[in-house]
């Protein structure tokens, strides 16, 4: 690791993603191939195609921000060999090799991080359960190898959610094979009950007796192809609005796991929901207590205790660059606000971690700033060592 | 008005409502009369029937929270003449009569308010501009007249929205006739775009030129018959649910504005979201930032400044119960807090508003206290007058 030098901060990162190799599923079965998904990108390289269990998603391909500052001493023409100039446009380049990572992540001050697949979002799209049990499998496989390769990375397994005997018995397998963390879409597959529906009461409890925490990513609801990818809206600030409108589906997700009493019945379950912000947190706590005051003659089921105390206690969310997370936790006391980078993608803090950390916490309590940055993250993953002693309690 | 008692705190409220009596269509022309609201109780009282221009809306009837605090010395077995015992179950039987608003308003501690039509939420839903127009010049005329009884009543005036020349010419007339605040929906009737559409802007323009502020007020998005009124989610936990996904209306449509530049073209614009919770501003400020710089290359329009500033500067919002919102204030700096009470519906603060002012004052730095209460309802609404001193300064 580099040395921390006088004025670093260093903080964990409860969102960050690994891009798989396209050559993932190239062993698997042929029937089983050839529905799962894969990228073929436009010759110009604004679009891309992605083919999955007969379905066809066309999308633009996110392009970086003009002024983003690139990483520091590797310009525009240091490419490295066998990337494209859009990859190395769009994301951080060592994403994918851990050696190369740690150095990114050391320069940045980052030290451990929750890591998501980046195909297996689109696994939550296949339509046939055997597919999804193979495709998972080879997401996991490739996950577990790159998560043994540094103690700092906690990646999270991908869960089968067509049936949910496998999801059970997936996740009794991700946590065998050492995964502390399974990932969850903001929404079930098309055609599946969300997630306040009995059908996953199994699915909780396997959470619950492994211990793994259910990681929520924002932006992931599966939609149907003839939608265009991830748009909601179009006109003037649609931009703006599509990005704000991800946060409610990490939101909603809460409320339905506590309100259809989730993690009443499972003290111990934790969920963490990833790049939606964290402000939301004491909000809705607010707002689902008055709900199920106000409207308790119809409120099913009767929970132990208000709907917020589960919100505090046992969900954890990360944001990146936003001050007001900050006075969530300072102000309105959800101690379980959590940093997170988006690495290595350029729309999260790669290039500006460090300016980033700094205007987000000097002059921030010490312990309020440990606890967003280090400690919070440490609860949820205990086995993660902590970072270096300096630029830790700052 | 009674004896402002020790310990008794005034507050404005941003969220009060008014019901229209049943014959305020009466003497409109016939083949408007027919197509305008009108509900139709079923004998058991849990079920109405909505009857919108050729359409039927069957919904259940809001119920009453067991154990809700009546109204002090007004037991059940006085009920007065001519309510049924179900009306007099939903809300403050006060609620129609300036006299007697008064009254309970004193009772409570509740100084001015914004008044909302009942009704007016259903004109969202009709489909002819004819009717539309006629119709909301009933409930303005009946508005108006209710809001000369007392200055303390800020009504809300009701828009038709099937065609932006007739928006123009209703806000212009109802600003002539003394309105200081427009009643929207936080989506505009089916078939017509969102607020972020060009076709909005003169709306804006009259607004922004009459000096009236826009008024939101939360889960007023029109739907379709074929939907089950106001229910998104059924099932386990449906009740808190349905209760946590109105709000996401209100931020919608501060977004769409804001995102749109509409605030930006009209920095004498003011925006009220009503009853969907304050904590929200701050953090939907943050969010429209971290999209709008982390996707600028495909934000259009460019705004003069960033978009949490619209919000901060522009937006106002009321809460009830919700201690993060005086947090929203007092932390994270949105001096657009306002407190509201929902009166007189069962659902607001009726029977406990000075409970819930001091769970949510009592300790509050007095400044604070005060912008909340009434500053910030005085800002937008300055020619009301203030509350009696004692209890003002809190």
């Amino acid at each position: 690791m580099t040395d921390v030098t006088e004025g670093k901060i260093w903080a964990n990162s409860g969102d960050s993603h690994i891009i798989e190799p396209p050559d993932l599923f190239s062993s698997l079965p042929a029937d089983v191939k050839e529905l799962l998904p894969r990228s073929v990108k436009d010759p110009g390289g604004a679009f891309e195609t992605i083919y999955i269990d007969g379905q066809e998603f066309r999308r633009e391909v996110p392009q970086p921000t003009p002024g983003t500052p690139k990483k520091k001493g590797l310009g525009i023409n240091a490419r490295p060999v066998d990337s494209t100039e859009d990859d190395f446009l769009r994301r951080a380049l060592g994403g994918n090799d851990a050696a190369h990572r740690l150095r990114d992540l050391d320069d940045e001050g980052i030290w451990a991080e929750v890591i998501y697949p980046s195909l297996g979002i689109w696994t939550f799209n296949i339509r046939t359960p055997k597919v999804v049990r193979h495709g998972v499998r080879a997401l996991n496989e490739f996950a577990l190898d790159f998560q043994r390769s540094s103690s700092r990375f906690v990646c999270a397994a991908s869960i089968p959610l067509l049936d949910v005997d496998d999801a059970v018995a997936e996740i009794r397998r991700a946590s065998a094979d050492g995964f502390a963390a399974g990932f969850l879409p903001t929404r079930p597959p098309l055609g599946r009950p969300i997630w306040n529906d009995e059908e996953w009461d199994p699915m909780w409890a396997a959470f619950a007796e492994t211990g793994m925490v259910i990681a929520f990513h924002i932006g992931t609801e599966p939609h149907d192809p003839t939608e265009r990818t991830g748009v909601h809206y179009r006109g003037r600030g649609g931009a703006v609005l599509n990005y704000v409108e991800t946060t409610y589906g990490g939101q909603r997700a809460v409320t339905q796991l506590i309100a259809a009493g989730a993690l009443d019945r499972h003290p111990e379950l934790r969920v963490l929901v990833s790049e939606g912000g964290a402000t939301w947190g004491p909000f809705i706590a607010d707002r689902m207590d008055e709900g199920y005051r106000q409207h308790s003659a119809a409120v099913r089921p009767v929970l132990s205790r208000p709907p917020s105390e589960y919100l505090f206690d046992q969900v954890y969310a990360s944001f990146q660059h936003d001050g007001s997370a900050v006075a969530a936790h300072v102000a309105m006391g959800w101690r379980n606000v959590l940093w997170g980078s988006d690495y290595p993608h350029f729309e999260g803090t790669f290039g500006h971690t460090q300016k980033t950390l700094h205007e987000l916490f000097d002059g921030v309590d010490p312990v309020a700033s440990e606890r967003i940055r280090i400690g919070a993250f440490h609860e949820l993953f205990p086995h993660v060592p902590l970072p270096p002693a300096a630029g830790r309690n700052r």
